[in-house]
């Protein structure tokens, strides 16, 4: 997320939800939460740890009588409400469920009901997402409201539906992303990516998701529970993977537990925060993740300032909070078979833990994926933190993919200047040739724009055939892919640049009412239209293109207005020839002879027609050609 | 170089200086050159490759009969003016001279005495420059004429001496290198490289040295071999490091060789040179070097394009080639026992045989530094070429040193910017926290300015504070410091920015009857005094100052217009105390409590004045200070 996200004030509320079965026996515990509220059989990692929480739990001892389930450590909090108790679950646990009983020092007894399920399907069988992907995300309170009787939850903070307020709610949920699988689909997607959809019961700007005061629970706003596993299958059903946003630097002020904190150092700054002192915001100045040189101030003041006031920062150094991101990131992967995480202000968290997490992550999830938020131009700290990176000091982050802020740079000022010696297409040749920095280039993505930089047509000047060079030339990329959902309906911002609330506009036909209809193309305009035939040419050639998910990449100086970009995969080959000229030119095909197409007839893929690769290629007007040879 | 070099026309013409000596026997073959003319005993190297030429001398057979010295193959060329004789010195051979004896084939014979030298020092002892060393870039031509006799040679092609043309030839010469030493160790300079001194025997613009004619001649107008001796030993004595600016990507258009070549590919695109016909430029998409998508196309015209049509691209895959540049390089760190190379033009020869030219050089020297020119601002082509860069296709360039030029935009940058979130000092930090990407960044070579980019002083606008704060921050950086002459008295080149010409301004004092004598400080404006004075304290502290050398670097965030870098080793702490406030303020030093420098007292280094670092400290104005614990 970005540094500009709206306030959200600071007042603390607690909504609880009792769970807690509280037997005939007068226990003075009332057992609120136990986190996580289940768990499997069968992970690598044999070692579980459970937060319990409830009035005075700390009092209490508890005990398992469950054959391979033994407690190995109990661990007290400062505050009495808490216990921490570690588990070992050993391979010959079976899946079922177990009291926990707690036995206070007077005898009396309670007990809570655990369940360990049993894996569904195999670690190896949770595949990432990767270079044969492509990513789309929403932001699913403006994608469609497939449900409005969950519009408003009178029982939350933030209680009106405003669609006039671009910061209000709007009504978007699960159902509407259900409801609309098949556009997705047929715009050849492969992933899709809904920013958080987590519990955000904050007073105002809860539509974004990312201050959580539950890491447990589905905002009920965007649903339940079970609708976001059923969005899950219905995904699977049609070979799409589901990706979840995750937030390990920070949760809501409203969080439950901001009133009852279970130790000193639970959040960042927490003295402070306790005796209502001014909080440090982060001072945002990431480079001293990397800087050898960096100030311990410096450091410190980068990873445990806040990152606004709304959200506190969470010490992921306490080993127990440690253990709770782990767990709950898994507890999601596991309960939604999910395709993928993305993480949210990825070098805002201790950086230790950070690979600490996606190392856990990784290891029980071998093909998983999992992309970290490094928005830096600086493709240096973008390098330094995917997986295999030879970095001096040694850090290794298991992340598999970052994503490619330098490069949008490079695109959207590439395809804004006028050709010269050093601009225009040579900052996006130049860009690409900076791949033999990373060890996996293929496996970070690029993406035109997302939820918190202005739109690709609106950061493009609403030059609509530069937003096509800008797409074919992304979508060609040797990187795995993401687009904004509505860029295929040049959805814009221009009227507010920098607009978080505008950039997150409502997907005309999500709502009942619309005049116009983007799932159905009612009332398109021509561009619109165009544009979303565009895509849906390009990512549905791209779904089944072995040579732009895995084979050579060729590019070639940009020359008069000319920048040309192949991949080739055994007899596959598929050129893109991105020209700024107005008027016709003959391109001269001889400077190409090694891409071996002479006297080949390849196809235009977005209008089908053929195309001889003789001498010369006529180039009637700006624009992208792409050709293939399949 | 920079690739903005006058043009030097195409003429071509050699000059032929007989050296051999015809016996009394008559063989067509007059020998004219034998290169390298003399060789040493005592390499690691065994092999030496001889080229001969003479009139017919490819129809002769070369015997030697010398104890320890065997010819091992004789290689004919294309041309029948040359021989290729690969010897082989053992370890057996002792310093002393032998014949090398040619036969024809009717049995007639010619001589040509060959010395094999003693080594004057052990290989251990070519110390290169290091970062403790401070190195003084002169442009010869430009810096004191210190023999008026050799102003012109009637017999050179450029004829005339004329201070009045940026561009023409101005006097200056190794003699007044020589004159001038003290005063250069006395700015407390610890090398000295001058930009090439070898005969550039062009019509026009010959000063500047780039466009060699003769590999193995000093330049008449600068002086003698003798002389470059003379310097080299008088550099010795005072401690100073000779550094020789050596070219292996091209020649003169007049170089002796360019009317009879040996081979047919001795230098790039010699078909087309030699039947007269267009010869391509190097493309400069310097990133071909590097990229691994880049076309081949792209790759062959940027390594094989002529850098500009009167310089020669000579083939460094011809062997014959590869082993005369190493072999001539290795006769100049003999001759002059130098102290390190700088290379021009770094990524423009091919550079699997960059690889081996150092790799050889460091070989036979193992302390030795070599320097390469990488003009890019993007540091990850910097990075790129120095040795021990885990490059991803394995690519080891055995280069010690590259150059630092996007710290020098940054610096630039951050003094010229007003200070905000993302301008300002904040580009000076945030470049220098980039050396976590560098093997070893202390082996880069820092400066504010060199021979092909407008005076620092210009690019600063002419503020002289600014230039004060540029200078006393690379000065403690941890790099190699290098500083083009004058720029110690504010030169300037403001009048015509990236004027060459008037970059390479004479130094004042450098020509007899000058009206200001910066040696001697007479007629210099207050300003200039007070530069020059600011350089020599600082560069003297920088000489004897282990934290400036080796020590510990740590930075701070800018803040409120001040920037802190510190570097301590031992009981030694050096603070640089950079401040863009105009009036007074009163910055709190709690901020820097890991310097440990609480209450102790530190000496301004350039007023000597004590400051006691207390709770807080008063900056009064604008500029840098330079404190130390020492």
């Amino acid at each position: 997320m970005s540094r500009t996200i709206k306030g959200l004030g600071k007042k603390i509320q607690i909504t609880l939800f009792m769970v807690a079965l509280v037997l005939g026996m007068t226990l003075n515990a009332q057992i609120t939460r136990v986190e996580p509220s289940n768990w499997w059989v069968g992970f690598k990692n044999s070692e579980l740890q459970l937060l319990v929480y409830g009035s005075k739990i700390g009092e209490a001892v508890p005990e398992i009588n469950y054959d391979g389930v033994s407690i190995t450590k109990v661990h007290h909090a400062k505050s009495p409400n808490y216990l921490f108790i570690d588990l070992n679950i050993s391979a010959l646990a079976k899946p079922g469920s177990f009291d926990i009983v707690f036995k206070s020092k007077k005898g009396k007894k309670a007990a809570y009901k655990y369940e360990l399920k049993a894996r569904e399907k195999s670690a190896e069988a949770y595949i990432g997402f990767n270079s044969s992907d492509a990513i789309y995300l929403i932001t699913p309170d403006r994608f469609a409201n497939g449900d409005t009787s969950n519009d408003v939850v009178k029982s939350m903070q933030e209680k009106v539906l405003n669609r006039k307020d671009d910061y209000g709610r709007h009504g978007g949920d699960i159902r509407g992303i259900i409801n609309n699988l098949d556009y997705i689909h047929g715009l050849g997607f492969t992933v899709i990516w809904p920013t958080p959809m987590l519990t955000n019961d904050m007073p105002t700007s809860s539509y974004h998701g990312y201050a959580m005061t539950d890491f447990y629970e589905v905002d009920r706003r965007f649903g339940t529970l079970d609708e976001y596993i059923e969005l899950s299958q219905e995904m699977n059903e049609r070979g799409l993977k589901l990706i979840m946003d995750m937030v390990a630097n920070h949760c809501g002020s409203n969080h439950w537990w901001m009133t009852d904190l279970p130790f000193e150092d639970w959040v960042n700054q927490q003295k402070t925060f306790e005796s209502n002192g001014k909080l440090k915001n982060s001072n945002h100045r990431r480079t001293a993740n990397q800087d050898v040189y960096a100030s311990k101030i410096d450091k410190q003041d980068m990873t445990e300032g806040w990152f606004v006031p709304s959200m506190p920062d969470l010490n992921q150094k306490n080993p127990f909070m440690a253990k709770y991101i782990i767990q709950n990131n898994i507890w999601w992967i596991e309960t939604l078979g999910l395709g993928g995480i993305r993480q949210d202000t990825y070098p805002y968290p201790d950086k230790a833990f950070m690979s600490d997490w996606a190392g856990a992550i990784m290891s029980e999830y071998p093909n998983f994926s999992i992309v970290g938020e490094e928005w830096s131009t600086n493709l240096l700290l973008v390098r330094y933190w995917q997986t295999g990176t030879p970095n001096k000091e040694g850090y290794e982050s298991h992340l598999t993919s970052t994503m490619d802020f330098p490069m949008q740079e490079n695109i959207v000022n590439a395809l804004n200047e006028d050709e010269a010696w050093s601009t225009g297409f040579v900052k996006m040749y130049e860009g690409l040739a900076m791949d033999f920095v990373y060890t996996n280039p293929e496996a970070i993505l690029v993406f035109p724009d997302n939820h918190d930089m202005d739109r690709v047509f609106t950061q493009l000047k609403e030059n609509v055939v530069n937003t096509k060079m800008a797409l074919s030339y992304i979508f060609l990329m040797p990187r795995i892919v993401q687009m904004y959902y509505g860029t295929e309906i040049l959805m814009q911002n221009t009227a507010k640049p920098h607009d978080h609330g505008l950039i997150r506009t409502d997907f005309p036909g999500g709502w009942q009412g619309d005049a116009v209809n983007a799932f159905s193309r009612k009332g398109l305009t021509k561009e619109q239209a165009s544009m979303q035939d565009f895509v849906v040419k390009i990512l549905n050639y791209r779904k089944k293109s072995d040579a732009i998910h895995k084979g050579k990449t060729i590019h070639f100086a940009p020359e008069n207005g000319v920048y040309v970009l192949s991949r080739t995969e055994g007899t596959e080959t598929v050129v893109l020839i991105l020209n700024k000229n107005e008027s016709l030119i003959d391109l001269d095909l001889s400077h190409f002879k090694e891409l071996d197409l002479e006297g080949k007839i390849l196809k235009n893929v977005i209008s089908g027609e053929a195309v001889k690769w003789g001498a010369t290629l006529k180039l009637s007007k700006k624009g992208p050609l792409l050709l293939t040879t399949k």
